[in-house]
């Protein structure tokens, strides 16, 4: 695919089903390169329309989606729970990255973690659960703890229910049983890991394979945190994150980027899940890196050659959830980026980040602790201070 | 002035003056900070418009210019030639920086050059000429080979007439004596320099100042081609340069960013001209500066604290007139990143720009090599790579 200026080839459009802050980070990411945008969304006031013109639509509306690909050369999305049919009804129109059986597999935990085990990547035990009768085997055969989750349609710690032991069973079969027969539901073993890990990968349509950096991230009630990058990992354990990431990529025939979440347990590593686009765990590499994840997205959806995905220095992002803290003392940190979503402030809801970059590990935590200090939220930077420590 | 989030102050809109590449870039860098922006142009697809709202209308139409003010918070140029009276008319309605004394003073060539020499920063000698025989007494206190310019409404390499004998006079005075009464015009002696320098400056509200590095610029037929930064200069020229331009934004109590154009001959330093406002000469401050000017423009202008202006690695920029190149050689560079601005290809019309990064001096000097080979642009990046050798 030609961007414009190329080959006379007059300007292209990217379809972005989502309207949120990762399409609009990718519009941004996409200007530079001459190209255009339509936004996809529900929602009147999606941030992303902001930044790029939008389509007031519902993903499973066959108007809307004839509409939208009428208008548009290609098509990816900034959320992983499009109606994989309707991904399916596009792709007999226009080209579409990631393929729709990526993006079902990833929709889709039991499916994701089979694909994990058949590809040799260690996953936490795991057993799909239709019944109360199923939920009782599989919670005799995976011990507690464990955790009882929806297979689709679950994100940021949403749709999950913990058991500590089997004493919960009927608990979490009331918060969770009635989604059975809609989401589905899988048991999976909780694993007690130390460090939660990231990679946030690109695969071109030449089947070129990129990793950033491998990602360290804190969660706060299931939602991310912090992410450090690059982790400080040992090589062994980075080039073993990244054997997986890549090998999963090829399964799939993955175009794009995508962000495989990792736990590590005393050094081994376990798959948890992946996410089929650009991901809150690589925000940190529009300023830390060569090729920020939206710009190398975009890159292998055009076919274009993939950029470096190399780092700048050391980076922390911070994520700003339910209202944005006063940007001031972010900004006046020299290595102080801001990233309001331009969204109105919910609780829960993500409104913005800052990253920090640094030359060194111990500029980065000199730079985390002003910050963290100055706006009461010491808490959110303590553990990555202590990882840079 | 408080950002979208910052003590709950809502939306901040910032009006530009002007819908180009410039005000286009503002608005792809402004979007981070949670900001909004509305551009003014008289041409429809001014290409701003495809990353911001635009308001159709002339800058001299006083029901423009109202409908303007109503809508934003403070108001900024991306064009220096906006009539003095449309700038000083919206400073009752609106904060506006940087100040119209200041716009007004880089408008004419004879009102800056008066304002260099006052100030003791070294200029090329020059007189002011209304008539013909004011161009002969000029001609022969100056010198040849000298230029007569437009004293406004002058811009890459439009408006001039280089004499090289005064055997020349009447074909000057043919050619831009009709301006003399519009736009007013200056004659200055020639510098046979032997390097171009910038520096790209931003201050603040607050009066703090900061300068990128150095940056050295290259013209081809009056219109930048190259730019290298850090400069590879020596200190005292350096520091000499940032003296001047710092001088001249508290001369002028200046508010945003702006350039200042330096001759360099024999390791002296004489002063071109500035612009009042951000500078194609730092474009190469995206990828290859802590904050890039766009940013660092916008954060002057709200009165947010100034980001770092340090450099990371080396730098080249590479202007593309006319049309665009086949963007892939450069894509394909580690440190490559391309700026295609939407607009379509005109003979003599900046449509986008390049800028290669990279660690060392050698390895930019390879990319550059690499770059100027695939694109049959050998002239434009050997001026640049003899510097870095």
């Amino acid at each position: 695919m030609a961007i414009h200026g190329t080959e006379g080839a007059g300007m292209t459009t990217v379809g972005i089903l989502g309207g949120g802050q990762l399409a609009r980070m990718m519009a941004l990411a996409g200007a530079p390169l001459g190209l255009r945008f339509l936004v996809l969304d529900h929602v009147p006031d999606a941030c992303a329309g902001q930044c790029a013109p939008m389509l007031l639509g519902d993903y499973s509306d066959p108007a809307a989606l004839a509409q939208f690909a009428e208008r548009i050369d290609v098509a990816t999305f900034d959320f992983e729970n499009v109606p994989a049919e309707a991904a399916q009804w596009l792709t007999g129109r226009v080209p579409v990255f990631p393929n729709p059986r990526a993006l079902a597999t990833a929709q889709d935990r039991l499916a994701e973690k089979t694909l994990f085990r058949d590809l040799g990547i260690p996953v936490p035990p795991f057993a799909a659960v239709e019944t109360h009768a199923q939920l009782c085997e599989a919670v005799a055969a995976i011990g507690t703890p464990c955790i009882l989750k929806t297979r689709r349609l679950g994100y940021d710690g949403k749709g999950q229910f913990r058991l500590k032991t089997p004493a919960d069973i009927d608990a979490a079969w009331a918060a969770l049983g009635p989604q059975a027969a809609s989401v589905g539901l899988i048991l999976e073993g909780f694993v007690a890991f130390q460090r939660e890990l990231s990679v946030v990968a690109v695969r071109g349509r030449d089947g070129e394979f990129r990793a950033w950096p491998l990602t360290e991230n804190w969660h706060v009630d299931g939602v991310l945190s912090a992410s450090l990058a690059p982790a400080p990992v040992d090589e062994a354990l980075r080039d073993g994150a990244l054997a997986h990431a890549r090998k999963l990529a090829e399964a799939l025939d993955y175009v794009g980027v995508f962000a495989l979440e990792l736990f590590c347990r005393d050094g081994e590593l376990l798959a948890n899940e992946m996410a089929p686009r650009v991901h809150n765990s690589g925000h940190w590499t529009i300023e830390g890196s060569e090729t920020s994840q939206f710009e190398n997205h975009l890159r292998a959806v055009l076919g274009l050659p993939l950029g470096a995905t190399r780092p700048i220095g050391h980076a922390c992002m911070l994520n700003w959830i339910g209202d944005l803290p006063d940007a001031t003392a972010v900004l006046r940190e020299a290595g102080g980026h801001w990233h309001d979503y331009g969204k109105s402030p919910r609780p829960g809801r993500k409104v913005g980040h800052a990253t920090l970059r640094a030359d060194s590990r111990q500029a980065l935590a000199d730079a985390l602790r002003r910050v963290g200090e100055a706006l009461g939220r010491q808490a959110q930077v303590a553990p990555v201070i202590a990882r840079l420590g």
